[in-house]
C-alpha cells in the first residue's frame, strides 16, 4: 500500500530560499504568513493529507462512487469525515476573503496544499478544490448578495461547488453550447438541458451543492457571445439563508472511468431549474474563464503531486526490493541480491521524476507568486507585468506538468516491475489517476494552441519578451560563477533553442496558422523545459549560497547537494530535448495537411 | 464500442512488394506459401479476429476471470467458444511442425496472426500465445515421447500451455528461485513452490493445461546454473495418452490487475505435483529462453498491435466528432462545427500512431523473415547472420515496440478528449491492456541492458556491424534517387548519431559498465529509431517503385501516396530524437550514481 510524505522542508526552501517570500510582505496577507507561520500551517496541511485523506485513497479508487435509484450518490466510506476535517481546518477558504469566513492567506499557499492533498488523494481533493474554482468566479462577478449568500457556506464546507460547462456535443467548443435559460417574472431563470462530465456533480459530502451553469438565455447570440453564467443551487435557498425545495437539477448517471474513482463524474439533467444570473448576461465565459485559470494551475499542480507520490513509492521499493547484482560488482554481499537501486537504470528512471518534481514544483510558486502579485498589489505596472507572465505560464503548466507528471506515474510503475501492474500496489492507480489531468481543463492540445495562437502573440508578445528578458538578466548575472556554470549552459542553450522556435513561428505561423498549430505541442513542452531549466538555475544559486553560508539545521550538506545533483541530472539528461523539438518545429505543417482526411 | 479491421492489405505490401518472400521459397514451408494462399490464410485470420475475438474484448475487459471456490477459474464468456473457433482454424499450431498436426507456415505468418490477435483482443490472444511459446520449447528441447505426448494435443487446442518462472521474490534474477524438484523412483520429479504471474494458469478453455516450470533439484548449484526446466500437466496424462489425476497443482488466487483481465492471472501452488524434466538438468534456463526469445517478439507484436487498433479507432473520432473550426477557415460550413481532423495537432497525433505501426510492422516482418532463415535454412553462414540479426533486434523490437505501442495508445485516447476516460469508449483498456507489455517477458530496463550488455559486444560486435553495413550499403546504393532523398537524409543522420553513442559506448563502457547501463534505454530507442527509418526508406523505395510501374488494382496511387507522405512524416518528426538520446548517452552515469542511495 502506497505512502505519501508531503514535502514540506522542499517548499520552504523554495519559499524561503529561492523566492525570498519577504520581499512580498507589502501584499494583503503576506504580511501575517510569517516564515514559522508558513511552517506551522504547511504542517498542519501535512498531516491532514498524510494521515486523514492518503488512507482513504485505495479504498476510494475500489468502492468508486455509487447513483442509487434516488439520484442521490454515495461516497466511498471515510470521505465524508475527511471532507469535515479539511472544511474545520480552514482549508477550503485557505486564501479567501476573510470579509466572507476566510482566511486571506496568499494563493502560492493554497497552490502547496494543492499539492499536498492531491498527492495524497487526487479524487478527494476534486470536491473541495471544485468549490475553491467556483468560490474566485463568484467573489470576482457575484453580486454583494449573492455573497453574502453562498460564500461564507461554501468557504466553511457546508455548501460544495461544481462547474458546469461541457455537453454531449460540446466541450472545446463551448460556443455549440444549446442549454438554455428562460427569463422568469422573479429575475430568476428556468435554466433546461444537459451537462456531461461534472465532477463533484451529486455527493452526500454536503448538504448543498453550488452549481455555477453556463447556458444560453433565450435569443442570445449564436456561438461564444451569448453565453451567460448562473448559480444553480441543487436546494433552493429561501431568503432567510434556510434551504428550501429540491431545486430541478439532478444527477442522470454517473460515469465508469479510467480512474479518479472517487470522485463522481456526474450527467446533470436541468429540467427548468432555478438559476440567477452571475455577472453580466452573455459575457459568461470571461466569468467562467477566472475560475478555468485558476483551475488549470490546479490541474497543472494535480501533475505534479502525482509524479511527486509516485515518486516517493518508487524510490522505497527501489530501496527495498532485492534482485540481482550491480553492474560493477556486489554491494550487498550479506544480502542474496543487491537493492535495485544499485542499477543505473533505476536511477535514471527515478531522477527523471525527481528532476521534474522540484523543478515543477518551483515552477507552480513561481507562478503563484504572480498570480498573488497580479491580484493584490496596488502597483499597476507589478500587477500587469505579472498578469503577463500568469498569462503565458498557464497553459504551460497545465500542458506540461499533466503530460510529464502521468510519463512519470508510468515510469515509477515500470520500477515495481509486475508488482507495479497489480492494483494492490497502488502504483497502477497513480497512472489512472493522473491521466484525467491531461485531458478536463482544456486537453492540452487546446493548452497548446492557446499557448501559440494567444499568449504569443498578446500585446505584441509583451509576455514572452518579458521571460526571455528575465532569463537573459539572470545568465548575464551570474555568467562569472564557475560553480553555477553546468546549470546556465544547458539553459543558454535551451533558451537559444526556444527563441529560434519563436522566432521560426513569428516568421512561419502568421501567414500560415497551421504551422503554429503543427509545432504548438513542441513548442509548449520546449517552453517548459526552459522555465523549469530556469527555476534549477534559481535553486542551484540558492543552494549554493546556502552551503556557502553553512547550512544550518533546517537543511543539511547532504540535502543540498543532493538537490546540486539532481539539477545537474536535468540539465544533463532533460535540456538536450529543446533541440529535438525545435527540430520538429521547424518542418511546419506542410507534409501533415497534404494527407487527404480520407486516407487517414 | 471500439471497432478493428487487420491491415491485411498492408501486410501484402510489405511481404510482396518491400520484402519479397518470394526470394524465401527455398526455405521449408515457403514454397507452399504462394502470394495467393497468404492472401487467402491472412484474409481467414482477419475475419475471426475482427468478428469472434474483438466482440469480445470490452465485455472481458469488464467481467474479467473468477477463480471459484474449487480453485477451478471461469473465464469471461464467449471466451471457450472463442479459443475453439481459433484452434479448429488450424491458428495454434500455424507454424507448427506438420509431423505433429502443424501447418509448417513461416513463422513470419504466424508474427501477422499474433498482430491481428492481439489487436482485437489481447487479454484472449495470450491463451493461445502462451501455448505456441510453450511449443516452440517443447519442441526444440523435448524428447520424442515428450513431444508425442504433449504436442499434437497443444497443436489441436485441446490442452493449452503456460510459462512458470516468476517467483514473489524473484522476477529478472531468477537465480534466487526456490522451488524445489525432488527426484522420485519413478524417474520423474515432486514440484513444490509457489509461482507468481503466471498468465493462463488456470482457466477453463482446454481440458488440460501443460505448465512449463522452472525449479531447481535438489542438490543443484545455486544460482541460474542449478534451474532445470518440467513439464507438469495439471491433469496427469496416462500411457495410453488418457487423463487420470488431478496432479498436485492449483490455482491459490488470480490477480487484480490493471488491465488484460479477461487473461488469468494465477497464483499457482505446486505441492510435490508430479513434473518431468526437459532437456539437460540444470540447463532450464537455456530451455527457457528459446520460449522467452519466441514470446519476446510476440510482446514486441503486442505494442504494434494495441497501437494499430487505437489508431484506427482514433481517426474514426477525429473524422466524426465536430468541434470548432480549422485554423485557416471554416472547412465544412453546412455542419455546425469542422471535423477535428483538420486541425494539424489533431494529425501530428494520429500521423505518429502511423508512421510508427508502418515502420513497427514492417520490422516484425523483417526480423521474422530473419528468424525463418535461422531456424529454416541448411546455409550456414545464412543462418548465423540471421540469428545474429534476431538477436540483436529481439531486445529493440520488445523495448521499442512496447514503449511506444504503450504512448501511442494514450496518443489516441488523447483525442477522444473527455470520451477518452470514459470506459464505455473502450480506449482507455487500450491504455491499461498496452501496459503490461513493457513489464512482462524481461521489463523494458532488462531489454535494454540485454541489447547494450550482451548483443552489442557478442562476437566482437559483428551483429550490429552487420547492421550498420546493411543501411549503409542501401544509402549508398540509392544515394542518386532524388525521390528518396528526404527519407534517405533522415536515416543517414540518424545512423550517424547511433555509430557514435555505439562508439562512446564501447570507449567508455567497457571500462565502467555503469555507463552503459545508464546510457542503455537511450541507446535501444535510438536503436529503435534507426531501424524504423531504414523500414521506412525501403518501404519508400517500394512504393516509389510500384508507383512508377502503375500501382495496379491491389494498392492504388492514393494509398501509396499516403505511405510516402507518412514516411515523410517519420524522417521530419520523429527521426531528429536520436541527437537527444545522443546528448543524453554522452553525458555517462557520474552525476545519478553520486547521488547517495538513502538521499533519493
Amino acid at each position: 500500500m502506497p505512502s505519501y510524505k508531503a514535502p514540506v522542508d522542499d517548499v520552504l526552501f523554495l519559499l524561503n530560499d529561492v523566492f525570498h517570500i519577504e520581499k512580498y510582505s507589502n501584499l494583503p496577507g503576506f504580511a501575517d504568513a510569517s516564515p514559522d507561520l508558513i511552517e506551522a500551517i504547511l504542517s498542519e496541511g501535512a498531516k491532514l493529507c498524510e494521515n486523514v485523506l492518503q488512507p482513504l485513497n485505495q479504498s476510494g479508487d475500489r468502492e468508486g462512487c455509487v447513483r442509487n435509484n434516488d439520484g442521490s450518490v454515495t461516497t466511498p466510506k471515510g470521505f465524508k469525515v475527511a471532507m469535515q476535517a479539511y472544511a474545520d481546518g480552514g482549508w477550503i477558504g485557505l486564501t479567501s476573503d476573510p470579509a466572507y469566513g476566510g482566511q486571506g492567506l496568499p494563493y502560492t499557499l493554497g497552490a502547496v496544499m494543492g499539492e499536498f492533498a492531491s498527492a495524497a488523494n487526487l479524487a478527494f481533493s476534486m470536491y473541495p478544490g471544485l468549490t475553491q474554482g467556483a468560490l474566485a468566479s463568484l467573489m470576482q462577478h457575484g453580486t454583494p448578495a449573492q455573497k453574502q449568500t453562498f460564500a461564507p457556506n461554501m468557504i466553511s464546507g457546508k455548501w460544495l461547488g461544481t462547474m458546469n460547462l461541457t455537453e454531449p456535443h460540446c466541450g472545446t467548443d463551448l460556443g455549440l453550447l444549446k442549454t438554455k435559460a428562460v427569463p422568469q417574472a422573479d429575475g430568476s431563470y428556468a435554466i433546461t438541458g444537459q451537462k456531461i462530465f461534472i465532477s463533484a456533480g451529486e455527493h452526500d459530502l454536503s448538504e448543498n451543492i453550488i452549481h455555477l451553469v453556463l447556458a444560453r438565455i433565450e435569443g442570445a447570440p449564436k456561438g461564444t457571445k451569448g453565453i451567460s453564467l448562473f448559480i444553480v443551487p441543487k436546494i433552493e435557498v429561501k431568503a432567510d439563508g434556510s434551504l428550501g425545495a429540491h431545486n430541478a437539477v439532478s444527477c442522470g448517471s454517473i460515469e465508469h472511468k479510467m480512474g479518479i474513482n472517487g470522485n463522481a463524474t456526474c450527467v446533470m439533467n436541468y429540467d427548468g431549474a432555478r438559476g440567477f444570473l452571475m455577472g453580466e448576461a452573455n459575457k459568461g465565459l470571461n466569468a467562467m474563464f477566472v475560475m478555468m485559470n485558476e483551475a488549470r494551475l490546479g490541474v497543472a499542480v494535480q501533475g505534479l503531486a502525482v509524479s511527486e507520490v509516485a515518486y516517493q513509492n518508487a524510490v522505497a521499493y527501489a530501496k527495498d526490493r532485492l534482485q540481482g547484482r550491480a553492474l560493477t560488482g556486489v554491494k550487498a554481499p550479506e544480502k542474496a541480491a543487491d537493492p535495485i537501486i544499485v542499477h543505473p537504470d533505476v536511477r535514471r528512471n527515478l531522477l527523471t521524476l525527481r528532476a521534474f518534481n522540484e523543478a515543477a514544483r518551483a515552477l507552480v510558486l513561481w507562478t503563484a507568486l504572480r498570480s498573488d502579485v497580479a491580484h493584490r498589489s496596488q502597483d499597476g505596472a507589478a500587477m500587469q507585468a505579472a498578469d503577463d507572465m500568469l498569462g503565458l505560464m498557464t497553459p504551460v503548466l497545465k500542458g506540461v506538468l499533466t503530460d510529464v507528471g502521468f510519463d512519470n506515474a508510468v515510469r515509477a510503475q515500470q520500477v515495481f516491475g509486475g508488482h507495479g501492474y497489480i492494483k494492490e500496489w497502488g502504483m497502477e492507480q497513480f497512472v489512472r489517476d493522473a491521466r484525467i489531468a491531461m485531458i478536463y481543463e482544456g486537453a492540452n492540445g487546446i493548452q497548446a494552441l492557446d499557448l501559440v495562437g494567444r499568449k504569443l502573440p498578446k500585446d505584441g508578445g509583451r509576455a514572452i519578451t518579458a521571460f526571455f528578458a528575465e532569463i537573459s538578466e539572470f545568465l548575464k548575472a551570474n555568467a562569472g560563477d564557475e560553480a553555477l556554470a553546468p546549470y546556465l549552459a544547458a539553459l543558454k542553450a535551451g533558451v537559444g533553442d526556444l527563441q529560434k522556435a519563436t522566432l521560426w513561428l513569428m516568421q512561419n505561423g502568421l501567414g500560415n496558422p497551421d504551422n503554429a498549430g503543427a509545432g504548438s505541442n513542441d513548442y509548449m513542452h520546449m517552453m517548459g523545459l526552459v522555465a523549469l531549466g530556469y527555476m534549477w538555475a534559481l535553486m542551484a544559486k540558492a543552494a549554493l549560497a546556502k552551503k556557502a553560508a553553512g547550512a544550518g539545521a533546517s537543511m543539511d550538506a547532504k540535502v543540498l547537494d543532493a538537490k546540486l545533483l539532481t539539477g545537474k541530472f536535468f540539465a544533463e539528461r532533460m535540456m538536450p530535448e529543446t533541440s529535438a523539438h525545435l527540430a520538429r518545429i521547424s518542418t511546419g505543417a506542410a507534409t501533415m495537411m497534404a494527407m487527404p482526411a480520407d486516407m487517414f
